[in-house]
Protein backbone atom coordinates (compact mmCIF):
# COMPACT_ATOMS: atom_id res chain seq x y z
CA UNK A 1 0.00 0.00 0.00
CA UNK A 2 1.34 3.39 -1.18
CA UNK A 3 0.18 6.97 0.45
CA UNK A 4 -2.21 8.33 -1.30
CA UNK A 5 -1.04 12.07 -2.31
CA UNK A 6 -3.39 15.30 -1.36
CA UNK A 7 -3.15 14.69 2.37
CA UNK A 8 -3.44 17.20 4.21
CA UNK A 9 -1.61 17.23 8.06
CA UNK A 10 -1.38 20.10 10.88
CA UNK A 11 0.90 22.39 11.81
CA UNK A 12 2.53 19.67 13.51
CA UNK A 13 2.58 17.63 10.55
CA UNK A 14 0.22 15.12 12.03
CA UNK A 15 -3.18 13.64 11.55
CA UNK A 16 -5.88 11.93 13.78
CA UNK A 17 -6.03 8.23 12.71
CA UNK A 18 -9.28 6.78 14.52
CA UNK A 19 -9.08 3.03 15.23
CA UNK A 20 -12.33 0.61 14.80
CA UNK A 21 -12.62 -2.64 15.40
CA UNK A 22 -13.34 -4.00 12.26
CA UNK A 23 -15.78 -6.71 13.61
CA UNK A 24 -17.68 -5.42 16.07
CA UNK A 25 -17.13 -1.57 14.51
CA UNK A 26 -16.32 -0.20 18.36
CA UNK A 27 -14.15 2.63 18.40
CA UNK A 28 -11.21 2.09 19.80
CA UNK A 29 -9.20 4.79 20.28
CA UNK A 30 -7.74 8.08 18.70
CA UNK A 31 -4.16 8.30 18.27
CA UNK A 32 -2.01 10.61 15.80
CA UNK A 33 -0.19 9.72 12.74
CA UNK A 34 2.48 11.59 10.76
CA UNK A 35 3.53 10.92 7.22
CA UNK A 36 6.58 7.67 8.29
CA UNK A 37 3.81 6.49 11.47
CA UNK A 38 1.46 5.92 8.12
CA UNK A 39 3.75 4.72 6.14
CA UNK A 40 4.98 2.08 8.22
CA UNK A 41 1.41 0.84 8.85
CA UNK A 42 0.97 0.75 5.47
CA UNK A 43 3.59 -1.23 5.25
CA UNK A 44 3.68 -3.36 7.94
CA UNK A 45 -0.28 -3.65 8.77
CA UNK A 46 0.36 -3.17 11.45
CA UNK A 47 -0.66 0.59 13.49
CA UNK A 48 2.40 2.89 14.31
CA UNK A 49 1.44 6.62 15.78
CA UNK A 50 3.39 9.41 16.13
CA UNK A 51 3.48 9.95 20.33
CA UNK A 52 3.17 13.76 20.88
CA UNK A 53 3.73 13.02 24.38
CA UNK A 54 6.94 11.11 24.20
CA UNK A 55 8.01 12.81 20.85
CA UNK A 56 8.60 9.07 19.70
CA UNK A 57 7.02 6.97 17.15
CA UNK A 58 5.22 3.95 18.66
CA UNK A 59 4.12 0.34 17.31
CA UNK A 60 0.81 0.03 19.04
CA UNK A 61 1.43 -3.18 21.06
CA UNK A 62 4.88 -3.28 21.46
CA UNK A 63 5.07 -3.52 25.19
CA UNK A 64 1.39 -4.87 25.79
CA UNK A 65 1.72 -7.56 23.18
CA UNK A 66 -1.75 -6.11 22.30
CA UNK A 67 -1.19 -5.33 18.36
CA UNK A 68 -3.37 -3.79 15.67
CA UNK A 69 -3.70 -5.63 12.19
CA UNK A 70 -4.92 -3.48 9.82
CA UNK A 71 -7.58 -4.93 8.11
CA UNK A 72 -9.08 -1.23 5.99
CA UNK A 73 -8.07 2.47 5.46
CA UNK A 74 -10.55 4.94 4.94
CA UNK A 75 -10.52 8.86 4.28
CA UNK A 76 -12.49 11.36 5.04
CA UNK A 77 -13.34 14.19 2.82
CA UNK A 78 -10.91 16.66 3.63
CA UNK A 79 -7.83 14.07 3.79
CA UNK A 80 -6.97 15.19 6.67
CA UNK A 81 -8.59 12.60 8.82
CA UNK A 82 -7.72 8.74 8.59
CA UNK A 83 -9.82 5.86 9.61
CA UNK A 84 -8.29 2.48 10.12
CA UNK A 85 -10.26 -0.81 10.65
CA UNK A 86 -8.71 -3.04 12.72
CA UNK A 87 -8.27 -6.54 14.22
CA UNK A 88 -7.26 -6.12 17.66
CA UNK A 89 -5.34 -8.63 20.49
CA UNK A 90 -6.23 -8.32 23.54
CA UNK A 91 -7.71 -4.36 24.76
CA UNK A 92 -6.61 -1.08 22.67
CA UNK A 93 -6.70 0.88 26.19
CA UNK A 94 -3.47 0.74 28.86
CA UNK A 95 -6.22 0.64 31.32
CA UNK A 96 -7.48 -2.84 30.44
CA UNK A 97 -10.55 -2.28 28.78
CA UNK A 98 -11.52 -2.84 25.04
CA UNK A 99 -11.35 0.86 23.71
CA UNK A 100 -10.50 3.70 25.00
CA UNK A 101 -13.83 5.22 25.47
CA UNK A 102 -15.01 3.15 28.73
CA UNK A 103 -16.43 6.45 30.28
CA UNK A 104 -19.89 7.12 29.15
CA UNK A 105 -21.31 10.86 30.43
CA UNK A 106 -24.64 10.56 32.56
CA UNK A 107 -27.32 13.23 32.97
CA UNK A 108 -25.26 14.59 36.25
CA UNK A 109 -22.15 15.23 34.48
CA UNK A 110 -20.28 12.29 36.02
CA UNK A 111 -18.35 9.54 34.22
CA UNK A 112 -19.94 6.13 34.46
CA UNK A 113 -18.10 3.04 33.17
CA UNK A 114 -19.74 1.77 30.31
CA UNK A 115 -16.28 -0.77 28.77
CA UNK A 116 -15.21 -3.75 29.30
CA UNK A 117 -12.35 -4.83 30.98
CA UNK A 118 -9.82 -7.43 29.72
CA UNK A 119 -6.52 -7.40 31.14
CA UNK A 120 -5.12 -6.15 34.25
CA UNK A 121 -3.10 -3.26 33.55
CA UNK A 122 -0.79 -4.53 36.17
CA UNK A 123 0.52 -7.70 34.75
CA UNK A 124 0.95 -6.50 31.27
CA UNK A 125 2.49 -3.27 31.85
CA UNK B 1 -26.17 17.04 31.17
CA UNK B 2 -23.17 18.96 32.29
CA UNK B 3 -19.55 19.36 30.94
CA UNK B 4 -17.62 16.82 33.88
CA UNK B 5 -14.41 18.35 35.09
CA UNK B 6 -10.83 17.50 33.94
CA UNK B 7 -11.30 17.54 30.43
CA UNK B 8 -8.03 18.31 28.42
CA UNK B 9 -8.19 20.75 25.31
CA UNK B 10 -5.60 21.15 22.80
CA UNK B 11 -3.12 24.27 22.47
CA UNK B 12 -6.10 25.79 20.45
CA UNK B 13 -8.31 24.62 23.23
CA UNK B 14 -9.96 22.18 20.75
CA UNK B 15 -10.55 18.56 21.20
CA UNK B 16 -11.58 16.02 18.24
CA UNK B 17 -15.38 14.66 18.18
CA UNK B 18 -15.78 11.38 16.91
CA UNK B 19 -19.33 11.31 15.38
CA UNK B 20 -20.52 7.19 15.42
CA UNK B 21 -23.94 6.26 14.55
CA UNK B 22 -25.59 4.66 17.11
CA UNK B 23 -27.20 1.82 15.52
CA UNK B 24 -25.10 0.95 12.59
CA UNK B 25 -21.89 1.78 14.38
CA UNK B 26 -20.65 3.38 11.13
CA UNK B 27 -18.31 6.51 11.78
CA UNK B 28 -19.93 9.33 10.34
CA UNK B 29 -17.31 12.28 10.54
CA UNK B 30 -14.84 13.48 12.70
CA UNK B 31 -14.69 17.63 13.53
CA UNK B 32 -14.16 19.79 16.70
CA UNK B 33 -15.25 21.36 19.84
CA UNK B 34 -14.03 23.77 22.45
CA UNK B 35 -15.99 24.18 26.05
CA UNK B 36 -19.04 26.08 24.72
CA UNK B 37 -19.34 23.80 21.68
CA UNK B 38 -19.35 20.71 23.92
CA UNK B 39 -22.12 22.81 25.76
CA UNK B 40 -24.63 23.38 23.53
CA UNK B 41 -24.32 19.62 22.07
CA UNK B 42 -24.79 18.65 25.57
CA UNK B 43 -27.92 21.29 26.35
CA UNK B 44 -29.73 20.91 22.86
CA UNK B 45 -28.88 17.24 22.19
CA UNK B 46 -27.61 18.46 18.31
CA UNK B 47 -24.29 18.69 17.40
CA UNK B 48 -22.11 22.23 17.55
CA UNK B 49 -18.42 22.04 16.03
CA UNK B 50 -16.27 25.03 16.29
CA UNK B 51 -15.02 25.43 12.33
CA UNK B 52 -11.59 26.04 12.31
CA UNK B 53 -11.18 27.39 8.77
CA UNK B 54 -14.52 29.67 9.29
CA UNK B 55 -13.50 30.69 13.49
CA UNK B 56 -17.33 30.03 14.26
CA UNK B 57 -19.74 27.48 15.88
CA UNK B 58 -21.81 25.30 13.61
CA UNK B 59 -24.53 23.76 14.19
CA UNK B 60 -24.30 20.51 11.75
CA UNK B 61 -27.23 20.27 9.59
CA UNK B 62 -28.17 23.97 10.15
CA UNK B 63 -27.83 24.74 5.87
CA UNK B 64 -28.64 20.84 5.36
CA UNK B 65 -30.99 19.82 7.64
CA UNK B 66 -28.85 16.91 7.93
CA UNK B 67 -29.22 17.21 12.25
CA UNK B 68 -27.66 14.61 14.53
CA UNK B 69 -29.35 13.78 17.66
CA UNK B 70 -26.86 13.06 20.79
CA UNK B 71 -27.70 9.58 21.62
CA UNK B 72 -24.60 9.16 23.34
CA UNK B 73 -21.58 10.78 24.57
CA UNK B 74 -17.68 9.08 25.79
CA UNK B 75 -14.27 10.44 26.78
CA UNK B 76 -11.74 8.80 26.66
CA UNK B 77 -8.70 7.18 29.04
CA UNK B 78 -7.32 10.81 28.24
CA UNK B 79 -9.76 12.91 28.51
CA UNK B 80 -8.71 14.44 25.59
CA UNK B 81 -11.04 12.76 22.77
CA UNK B 82 -14.90 12.73 22.92
CA UNK B 83 -17.01 9.86 20.72
CA UNK B 84 -20.58 10.85 20.41
CA UNK B 85 -23.26 8.52 18.93
CA UNK B 86 -26.11 10.07 17.34
CA UNK B 87 -29.26 9.89 14.92
CA UNK B 88 -28.30 11.11 11.48
CA UNK B 89 -31.07 12.44 9.67
CA UNK B 90 -29.53 12.54 6.06
CA UNK B 91 -26.18 12.22 5.43
CA UNK B 92 -22.95 13.15 7.82
CA UNK B 93 -20.99 14.34 4.49
CA UNK B 94 -21.42 17.57 2.37
CA UNK B 95 -20.30 16.10 -0.70
CA UNK B 96 -23.60 13.83 -0.70
CA UNK B 97 -22.27 10.59 1.35
CA UNK B 98 -23.63 8.97 4.66
CA UNK B 99 -20.06 9.27 6.33
CA UNK B 100 -16.96 11.36 5.07
CA UNK B 101 -15.10 8.22 5.49
CA UNK B 102 -16.00 6.91 1.94
CA UNK B 103 -12.91 6.84 0.42
CA UNK B 104 -10.97 3.46 0.73
CA UNK B 105 -7.32 3.45 0.10
CA UNK B 106 -6.42 0.29 -2.42
CA UNK B 107 -3.40 -1.68 -2.30
CA UNK B 108 -1.75 1.20 -5.44
CA UNK B 109 -2.33 4.01 -2.82
CA UNK B 110 -5.70 4.95 -5.24
CA UNK B 111 -8.82 5.94 -3.31
CA UNK B 112 -11.95 3.85 -4.31
CA UNK B 113 -15.09 4.96 -3.09
CA UNK B 114 -16.32 2.39 -0.51
CA UNK B 115 -19.11 5.01 0.71
CA UNK B 116 -23.14 5.41 -0.06
CA UNK B 117 -24.40 8.55 -1.22
CA UNK B 118 -27.92 9.08 0.34
CA UNK B 119 -28.15 12.69 -1.39
CA UNK B 120 -27.36 15.05 -4.26
CA UNK B 121 -24.97 18.16 -2.49
CA UNK B 122 -26.28 20.30 -5.64
CA UNK B 123 -29.73 20.29 -4.33
CA UNK B 124 -29.06 20.91 -0.46
CA UNK B 125 -26.81 23.47 -0.52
Amino acid sequence: MKIPEKLKYDEHGLMPAIIQDYRTKEVLMVAYMNEEALKRTLETKKTYFWSRSRQKYWLKGESSGHIQTVKGVYFDCDNDTVLITVSQKGGACHEGYRSCFFKKLNDKGEFIIAGKKVFDPKKVY
